[in-house]
This record gives structure tokens, sequence and C-alpha cells, in this order.
């Protein structure tokens, strides 16, 4: 249920929904009665696929019965050996062996939020696209430039879209880096991998259980990595990423929101079926896909602030409350990232350009543009000014192509 | 729906959940409806209790409605004349008139927020009678002092059970200082009221729209207010208070957590159903009511940091970006602190006091209790230290009695 | 020394700054020491005006030796006992017998903070004269009223510094309230005030160790309270009115950036010698002074999260790094609050309002500021509009007086 | 000055203090020289080093002369300028000519913070050393493991450095991938390089002003990129990777907070000289190594929620005030890590592990900490518990030997 209070939250579909988090949590089931079976540990009967056969969860109940073993794996393990106990008694008997919770909700969270980065990153390569067609078709467009409000210099159109642009490249250097490095959680009770242990041992089967691990990365498509229970940079990271990304963002929607105030006038956000709209003005056209990416970027740092408070405050082998705030901090941050990448991805596809107004507006600010390149001619170190503040864009097209050269190459700053 | 990734989020009921502020929101519509009938500028017909009438609202329609115009007020504007239109036209016609969508959905949270803080301050009256109860019955039982981690000098159960009270009361003094502040906003599009005079002027009906406004605060028993769309102390205060709130409990589940410890094992927490199981480990009693009050207190700075973000970029009669980033904040900030209220309450009532190991830790600890107490006596200073540390309290029964008797006299700090 | 990476600090002066709080232990310690002996306690010859006989006091030595434990308390008796050992050998065999080092230095934060505050308040008294005078000046000159960055209907100027003056007020509300709510700290090590006890034992003198406490709070003006070494609502509720003052200058900041915009030019920042220059650009005239001020609201939030982060995980009787980490940050807060306040109220002081800009814009967005008029008069509802922006006013008239007068009044919302 | 309120600054020595980013920004003015000589553009007596020749400069005085601009670099000029104009003359004619002020502060930042982020990993490479000492010394010492602080299943004290480690080790490639990734900053005003084309035309070198950028940057050893003043990426990068690392610390002295209790002792802080005591009692020997880096851990979080926020609201082509609010907030955030790093470092080398004191706890932890191995067993899943917990470790030593590896063979999780 998209929520209410975030409008445009429906456009992050199901991704880290209470729902999606639980599929995922069955899928680590599965995989790990997979892994059992592959080992030889469990016989093959054990190994289902718990989506397909423990039916409807009843999310309402799960949250409520999550209070009192404080997460939501252990009521969700009591429904599954409940429904499972007739058909599939190997399953109900050895569902969950040898994991323990933090190791199935945070590889659950992980899947998920690999998920929803990949759709953030769909959205964010048509945000390059967008932008590098800007950047490339107003290469040439001049209009002013503004420092601490004021006017400043001339710049054009294109280089304030190869400058959007960088940001948005960085924001997908990022995401892709973090997506690749969020790994399993596989460590048992205290990160030992004692209980995996004892049914290898159980089952007389050699070897260690970190190659169980391995088998339950591989099949998630996940990294391996020695049990993170405390160590918590793999969330970090990608909450930091996220919100590098609203950070890019928010900037863009700054200036989106900002040029298209009718005193300047020279962008507007792509009309859409009712868009903008105010209860009781009609002539309103409110730039609300800015206005609301830029909701996002102001809510996001205090997100990720969050989770380093709980990564920071860590203390034993799994810790006593620091766990437990990080779980709806970074379901939220991973769906209001994708909501804002895809509001900017439309606001960039639909951006109207009034190349125009910014040819008159430099020329009402006219000569003052040219204050700084005067004043190097008075010092004599450079060309008379033409008062043609076009005649004064440096290297503007060189530093576009080489933002655009970046986004094609895929190069990394 | 309770969030299934804050486990106990069902404590906290309906309250700010998106059917809570929609049903608000209805309220206030339907106030203003009665207001304008009051006043003689809408007919009689015209008054009708929404939430009696519109039937059934699909929160998830609207939801996904709601982006257009960046907030969920038009849309459901949309379904209530829609619905009304045949059965009560003149409420149809006349449902929000001179009213802007922030006008109702700033009221609408102030009252929501209002009653999730009454249900707090219900839990926080419980707290304040356990702890009372546990200062006075431990007033006298010592225990060790501890500072930056190592034993300092003896305290009593009962001093330490009056500190969390002096949190506690701080909280209540402020939860029911902000309860009272949280006005009405009746502005209309750019907090002119011109909307509403205009209805007035038309209605040929004299006076001032000023009163409307009052009536419309007189009836949701809310104080009146200039309007205060883009000055956002109400929220911040309201927000700020929540957030000492969970410091307040953040730090006695630390206590807790620490004296629960086997290696302590000083206090325990209640015992319930089930309560602090582990998905392997059959022993485990953890401590889980503390926990998740911790991760509450974890997660309540940033959530304020983002209101304070938000007031501190609002710009223009209403912002673009920064109005909207509070709403979804400050009914989490509700919903967290209500849910660690009742947990915080449920701890304090049950917990479990043992006092024969508290002596017993005192004991162990013996002579270094009282390092202190030698070296003023060393200096000429103080008595001659008996060895029984016992001796070494001060003032611990007055400074009780002072912290009780603030309890109960409801005198603020 | 001013922070050169904080412009403007130098406009705090030595308020929070290391030699002022050294300066506010010192008068700590010389308050307890008359406390003693006005009890009877300390020899007559003990009570001297430590930071007469001290001398200079190398602070960068004192910082360096305040790691050892973890305070700066402990390696200032040191100076101060080596000091005082010929000249008042009384003096340096009671200075601080009977506290800890909390005592001393959250009072003397308390008391250098206090005074900050002061200063605020000073400049927050010229802000709502100048903010009166604005808003009644200006009560009927008419500009666009903005919404969501797009042209909404009319207001006057008058009614934006009233709505301004609205934030300055719940500011000034604020820091007055937790101003006299600084209470003094005094609880020895561990809260119980065991060791002012033994002193007026060891002495003979009869009595509760309370009195000592309040007589100490009553020389330094403060208020008594039970020990809060843990319990930080004092301290947060500080620096959360501290940050509620640099929100509503924020605020103002950002609608004094918006308005001097070149494009909108309504409003301009005083002229000040050299104020808003540039390295290179010598047409420039930067609002610098709301760009700083914008600076200050925008760093606020995450300093008072910082103190509730600190707060929230307190544990024992004086804890294990969340005591520490507030020193650094109540000083920033308290002095980037008072550089703000002294900046905006300069900035209102001076500001230029240009109303013939301003009646200009209304003109020219013409009939569209009447839509809504329109709309309702289309519905039946109000007047016919008769296409003069100005006379849809509404109650500005009366709202900004309702604002200003509450400024005289000093009445609370 | 080291900072009184963050005892243990000194450590941080002068990085990023304000005469050293004093130094740097002279050491990017004089660069910026070298490369007009270069170029043909300057004449080769414009080439000087700037910080031999300008003398001491003033900081106090520089600060207050840096609120009329807003910046600290334009008074700098003026310093600069007044000081070389007769023997230098040519120097002072060619400083900062097509440089911007955010040019050269955002180099020397960027410049400063490098050399912090080199100090750090200096430390951080002691503290691998120290922890993959203590994670081979007690691969197999068994102690308590322990989940929301209760007992749960054994682990070995080895473990628990490799999970240290792990955090160390993340944070090392943290920082090594920011430190390389700050690049320099010139753009011109608007960031289009007009300035500098038009030295460049001036004096009739042909090719474009990249080059000298990229000499700048060559000369800087700093990577070139186009200019980012309101992409600000590569700063939140870097304060990202400072928080990861204090994240990482605080963790570290959270357990050791814990572990040295006098309940628990089963590690001790190094004893240094006078550390760890109280202004009141003789015996306190308190962990402060790790109380000061817990709260750098508990600060870290806001300062890069800060610099997230400023991010975030960047707007035009320099924003106003979302680049001022950086500075402090970096140059802080860059020396309490590199003091928090020196601390950790000390408080690795010389930690004191108590074996004995771990296994008895474990003995009488007995068969607690085998129920998992029990219930196992009772499923018929496992081998019989043979009643030795340290029977019960599963992966511990492989896995320590999975970490042990990482950090010698320097791979990436």
């Amino acid at each position: 249920m998209p929520d209410l209070l975030w409008p445009g939250d429906h456009r992050a579909g199901e991704h880290l929904s209470d729902a999606d988090v639980v599929r995922a949590m069955l899928r680590v089931e599965t995989a790990w009665l997979a892994t059992l079976v592959d080992a030889g540990v469990a016989p093959a009967a054990a190994a289902v696929d718990l989506a397909g056969e423990v039916g409807t969860i009843d999310l309402a109940a799960l949250s409520i019965a999550s209070e009192a073993g404080g997460n939501p794996v252990i009521p969700l393990l009591a429904v599954l050996r409940e429904r499972l106990g007739e058909k599939h008694p190997e399953t109900a008997r050895w569902v969950h062996r040898g994991l323990t919770s933090q190791d199935v909700l945070d590889t659950a969270l992980v899947l998920a939020l690999r998920e929803s980065i990949d759709a953030t990153l769909v959205l964010v390569d048509e945000q390059v696209a967008s932008l590098t067609g800007l950047a490339r078709r107003h290469r040439a467009d001049p209009m002013v430039g503004r420092t601490l409000t004021q006017h400043a210099v001339p710049i054009t159109f294109g280089l304030k879209a190869a400058h959007w642009l960088t940001g948005v490249l960085d924001a997908r250097d990022d995401l892709v880096a973090v997506r690749d490095r969020l790994p399993v959680q596989v460590g048992g009770a205290a990160g030992t991998l004692a209980a995996p242990s004892e049914l290898l041992a159980g089952a007389g089967v050699p070897g260690d259980a970190i190659a169980l691990a391995r088998n339950l990365a591989d099949r998630l498509r996940l990294p391996w990595s020695p049990p993170w229970h405390t160590s918590r940079a793999p969330l970090t990271r990608a909450a930091d990423a996220l919100v590098r990304s609203t950070d890019a963002w928010g900037r863009i929607a700054a200036d989106v929101l900002l040029l298209s105030r009718p005193e300047v006038a020279e962008v507007a956000e792509p009309v859409g079926d009712g868009r903008g709209g105010s209860s009781t003005m009609p002539q309103k056209a409110n730039p609300v896909l800015s206005v609301l990416v830029r909701r996002a970027a102001l809510a996001g740092p205090a997100l990720a602030a969050q989770l380093h408070v709980a990564a920071a405050t860590n203390v034993d082998e799994r810790p006593d409350g620091a766990w437990h705030v990080e779980w709806s901090a970074l379901a939220q941050l991973g769906r209001h990232t994708l909501t804002a990448a895809s509001q900017t991805a439309e606001l960039l596809a639909g951006l109207h350009v009034d190349t125009g107004r910014m040819a008159r507006l430099v020329q009402a600010a006219g000569s003052a543009l040219l204050a700084e390149q005067r004043s190097i001619a008075a010092l004599g170190l450079g060309r008379d000014p033409d008062f043609d503040p076009t005649h004064y864009l440096g290297s503007t097209g060189a530093l576009i192509d080489a933002v655009v050269d970046r986004a094609q190459s895929g190069a990394q700053r």
C-alpha cells in the first residue's frame, strides 16, 4: 500500500514493502534448504519453494507477533513450520536450521535493497540519456550564470545540464559500486557458524560450514563475506550512496524550481494530467515533480544518519537496538530513492527549455555579465570586451564534451 | 496496518495512520462546513458529517492520486464532491470553500498528533506511577553507582529510579506543554484569508474572516493562531518534545539493558508470553522491550532533524518541498513515541529488581566504593570511613523525596 | 579566536569560547568555595576569587592535559592547586571538595550558554522592533504571494514581515523559557551528594547537603534541580530552542535570498563596507548576510540531533561518551545562534524594500492573481472580481495587527 | 590551538586547522601562478612561493574580514596583494587571476583533507596490525558470545578481534578510495573557465583553459575533474568514508567499554600516565580512550548529515549558503576522525586481554551456552553435546583466517 503521506510512493511499487521483505525472507530460507540438501545434510524432500507452498502470509498478524522476539523472522518460522508440517515434514524439520534471525533478515533486506537499486539504476540511465541530450542540444544556448543568487557571468544551458549530469553520473557510479558489495549474511547465533557446522557433523559430512555459506551466496547471486552482524559498512555504504543520489536530484530540482519561477521562466516542468493543480487556484501549474524530489532530498540525510548512529553503537555479537533501528530506515531510504529517481527521470525527459527567454535575460543583464571580463581587460590581461556576453563562455563546449564523454564511456570521476 | 519492520508498531493502534489522517481531514472539512453555516455564509443543508456520508475511502487510490497536486487533500476533495453531489449538493458546493490544502492537512495532522500525544500521556502517567513506586520501595536499597562504566560510589536503586523519573517528568512537562500549543491552521491560499473573506462578502455577512478561523478552532478545540504556513515552530516544538520523550526512555532502556546482563543481573524485564525468545537458542530471555525502546531512541533525533531542516528551508507563502517532507516524519515520530511509551510503561510496571544481587555486588566491590570517602578523610575533611558503603549515601533519601514530590505535585523543573 | 571557516563568528565574541568556559568553571569553583565557607564547612580563608588569583590559564596545555581524564576539569584543578598552594593554602585544600567534574563543567556550560542566550535575546528584540516596523509600514503595500514557487494570490509586504515576526516571536518565547530552566548541577560523584554530605559531617554541621547545592544555585542565580547527570532535558531543551531560532531566521533568509534575486528585485540587503563583494566580479553585490544566516540554519538541526543522540544513549550514573560529545556541539550551537541573531538583526534593520517593484510585479502578474476570486465568483459564492488584486487581500490588516499585538504584549502563541 | 571541549583534539595536530587551511590556500595560489607562467600567460617573475614571501597571516583578522564577502579567500587576496606589491609586482598583478574564491577554498580543503586522511591511514594500518595480532593470538581463546546483551553461544576472542578488524578493513578500503577521488576545483566564476580562457586569449596563447586546470591538478597531485562547484559528491563521499571509519571504531569502543566493566573484566585499556583518573575518586581507572572514541562515533553521523543537506540544497552556479556550511563540518569531521584513529590505535596496541577471566565466564555460563547445540541434537540433526563449550565453535578458526588474509592481501570485501 503506497504511503499517503509520501505522494508518489506508488512509483516504488512493491520494492522494500513489507510483503517484499517477507518474500525475500522466504527466498533466503528456500535457498538455504537447497544448500542443506546440496551438501548432503538434509534429505532431498526438504527442499521446496517456500513461497509456493506456504500460501498467503498475514502481514498484520506477523507484524504483531514480531514484537515478542523483536524481529519478524521468529513468527514467520512459526507460520512456516505449522503450515508445512503435514505436507512437507522434512521441510518443517530443516527450515532455518543453522541460521539465526539476523542471517535471514539481513540477507532478505540485502536482496530487496539490491533489487530496488537495480530498478533505480534503470531510471538513472534514463536520466543520463535525457541529460546527455540536453547538454548537447543546448551546448551553445547562452543563459545567465548565477552565484550566491546574483548574476555572475554567462553560461550555456548545456553546461548547466552537464553539471547536473555530473551529479547523476557520480550517483550512478556509487549505486553500481554498492549494488555489487551487498553480501550474504550467514553466521549463525554469534557469527561462528557453529550451528551449520553442527549440522555437517551430525550428517557426517566433512568440510567447513563456510562452504555452506558460500553456496547460499551463489544461489542468491550475492558475494560472500565473513559474518557482518556487527560490522555494518555494507549497509551504511548503500545508504550513503542512496543519499548521494537524492542529493544529486535535489540539486537539479532546486535549479528547476528556481528557473521555473514566473520571474525567471527559463524552464518548465512537463505537463501531466492534472499535474501541478491547486485545491483553490485554477491557474496554478506547480512544479510538483521538483517539489517532491526536493522533499526526498531533504529527508535523505537524516535517514542515513540513523543508520550510521546504529552502526556506531553496535556491541556484542548482535546489538541491543542498533540492529533493529536499521530496517525501517533502510526500507524508506530505498523506496524514497526509487520514487525520486522516477520523478527526476520524468522531469528531465519532458523538461521545457525556453532558450529565447534565456537569451532575453542575458540581454537584459547586459554588460553586468561582462564585468569580470572588463576587469581583466582593465589590468591589461585580457582582450577588449566586445560587449557580447555570448563571446565570454570560456571552455564551456569542451567541458560539456568531457562530461558527455564520461556519460558514454562509463568512466568514473 | 502495523509496520512489519518496526516490531511493536501495533501498540500505536490507528494513531497517525493514513486512515487516521484521512478521518482527521474529514473532521476538519466537516467542522469548516459547520463554521460556514454558522456564520450565515453557507445554507444549513451544507453542514453534514462527511465521515458518515462519504463512505469508505480507497487509501491506495488516494495515495496514488495525491502525487499530481503533491498532497492528498486535492484528490480527497474530488472524491467528496463526486460522492456528495447528488445527495448533498450544497455540501458538494461548499466543502473546502475558503480553505487551502495546507489548512486542511496541517490541521488534520495537528488533530491526529494531539490525540497521539494524549494517548502517550496516559502511558507516561503509568510510568510515573511505576517509577514513583520503585523510587519509594527501593529508597534505601543500596547498589553500586557506576560512572564511565566503572564502580564509583554507592547509590540506591531508589535513586536510580528517581533519576529515571526525572527524565520522564521532564518529558511529561514537555508533552503537556506542546499538546496545548498545536494551533488550527486557517489562512487560505497565501495566508491572507482572502477566500473566506470573499465568502463573507459574497453572502453579505459583515465581519472579519478571522472570526471564521476562530470558530473552526473552537469546534476542533484547538487554539487559534495567525496562519503558520511557513512558521513551523508548532510542529518542531512538538517533534522536539517527542524526541525528548524517547531520549528519556532510551536512557532508562540503556540502564535496564546493562543491569539485566548476566554478569550484572540486578534487574530483569517482565516475562511475557514468548517474550524475548530467539530463533535458535531456547535458553535466551532477551530484554526485548528495552531493545525496542532503545531502537526508538536511536531513531528519534534524525526524524526531528528532518523537521527542523524543513522548517529552516521554508520560503514564499508555502514552500517547495519543505512542507511535504514533514508529514511522514511527523507521523512516524508520533507513532514511534507512542509505541515506545507503551513498551516503557510495561517494562517499568513489571521490572524485576534483585536487591539481594545489588547488595552482593556492593559487598564485592567493597572498599573501592569508599575510596572517595577515604580521600576526604585523609585530608581531614570528613569522618573516618566505617567501611560500610551503605553509610556513604549522602542525600539520597532527600533527593528521592524531591523527585517524588515533583511527580505528585506536577511542579515543573 | 574567531573560526576562519565560519565567517561572522567574531560576532559571538567570547561567548562559549574555550576561555569563556574556563572562566565559567572558575566562577563555579569560586562560588562553591563561598558556599562551603558560608555553611561553616570551610574556613573563611578558603573563599577567594579564583579568577583573580590564578592568573592566566594556558588553554592549549589545558586542552592537551584534559585527555587523560577525559575532561578539562581535572587538569584545571591541578593548575589551581599548584598555583594557590603557597598563597592560599586553605583554598588549595578546599577547592572542588564535594563536587565532581561533571558538576563543574555542566554548571559552567549552563552559565556560558545562558549568557549567550541573553546576548541573543537582545538581538532578537532588535529583530522584533525592525519587523514590527516593517509590518506596520508595509501593512497595505501589495506584493505577489507565491506558493510552491508560483504566483498565487496577492499579499502585502507587511503580512510577509508579520509572518517572519511570528517565527521570531516563537523563537523569543522559546529562548526566554529555556533560559530560565537551565539548572545548576550539583550531585557529586554519582549524584548522591555523598561528598558534600561528608564535608558537613566532618565539620559537624547539621543539615542536608541539598542546602549547599541550593546555596550554590542562588549564588550563580540558577534554579536548583536534583542532579541531572544523566537526564539531559535541560540541555536538549536549550539546543532545541536554539535550533528553532535559526529555523526562524533561515526562513527569513530564504525569502530575502529569493526576493533579492535580480529577476525579482523586491528587496535588497543593506549595503555594508565591502559587503557582498566577489574575488573576481566587481559588479557583484551578494546578499551575504542572508547567505550566512541560511548557512547557520542548515547546520543547526544536525548539531541538536547530536545532543539528542547523546541524551538518548546515557547510561549509568555518568555515561561513557554521551556526556563528552555534548560540549563542543553545545558551544557551537550557542555561538552560531548568536552570530546568526546578529546578522539577522542587521539584515532586518537595514532591509531595502522596493514597494514600487512589488506593485509592478502585481500588475504584471495581473489577473492570474485573481483566479481564485474568479472561481469563487463563478460558483456564485463571492463578489464579481473588479480586477484589482489589491482589493483581494482578505484579513491581511487584521492578521498583521494580531501579530504586532503579540509582539508588543509579549503574549505567547 | 586544540579544542578544549574535545579532549584529545591535539592528536590531530595542525591538520585542517585554520592555519593549515590558509597554508593550503597559499599552495593553491602558488601553484596557479606557476601554471600561468608555465603556460606563457604570466611572466616568469610572477611565480613565487607565496608562503615564503607573504609572512605571517593574522588569522583572527582574516576571519573577521572574511564575513564581508562570505569567505576567507577575498581578504587573503587583499593581504597578499598588499604585501607583495612592492617586492613582487608581477605576482601581485597575477595572483588568483582566472580563479574564483570557490576554486581556491575547495581545492585547499581537498588538500588539507587528503593529508588528514593520509595521516589517518597510517594509524589505520597500525590498527590493522594490532588487530591481526589479536585475532591470531587469541584464535582459540574461548569467551562468551553475547547477543541482545544475553549469553548466546561461545566464540573466541580472536573471532571478536577479527570482526573488529573487518570493520577497520572496510574503513581502510573506503578511506583509500576517497583519498584518490578528491579532485582539484578550477572553474572560474561560474564554472565556464571564462577568466582563464580570457587570460590565454589576452596573452595570445592558443589552447583550451582546461589545460591550465589540468596543469594545476598535476602540480598539486590531484585528479582533474570538470568543475564540481555544485556537484558535491567528492566531499560527501569523503565525509561518508570518515563517518564509516568512526562507526567502525565506535563499535570497537562499545565492546571495550562493556568488556572492561568490573562485572565482566575480560579486557582492560592500556594504562597511561594519569590516564583514566577522576577528580574525586582515586581508585578509578576509567576506559577513557574508549569513552573518547565512542564520543567521536556519536558525533560523526550528524556532521556528515550536515554535508548531505548542503549537497542536496545546492542551486545556481554557486549556492547561497549550502557551500558555506560545508567548511567547518568538514574540518571537524577530518580532525575528529584523525583523533579517534589515534586513540583507537593506542587502545588496540595496548589492550589487556584476560583470557583466564574469559574462560572462567564460559565455565560459569556453563551449559546455557550449549542450549542451541542441545536443541539441534534433540532434533536428531547434530551430535550429542559433550558439555564442553569450547567444542562448539564452528568455523571460528577459518573465519579468522579469512579476515586476516584480507588484511594482508589488501583485498576488498
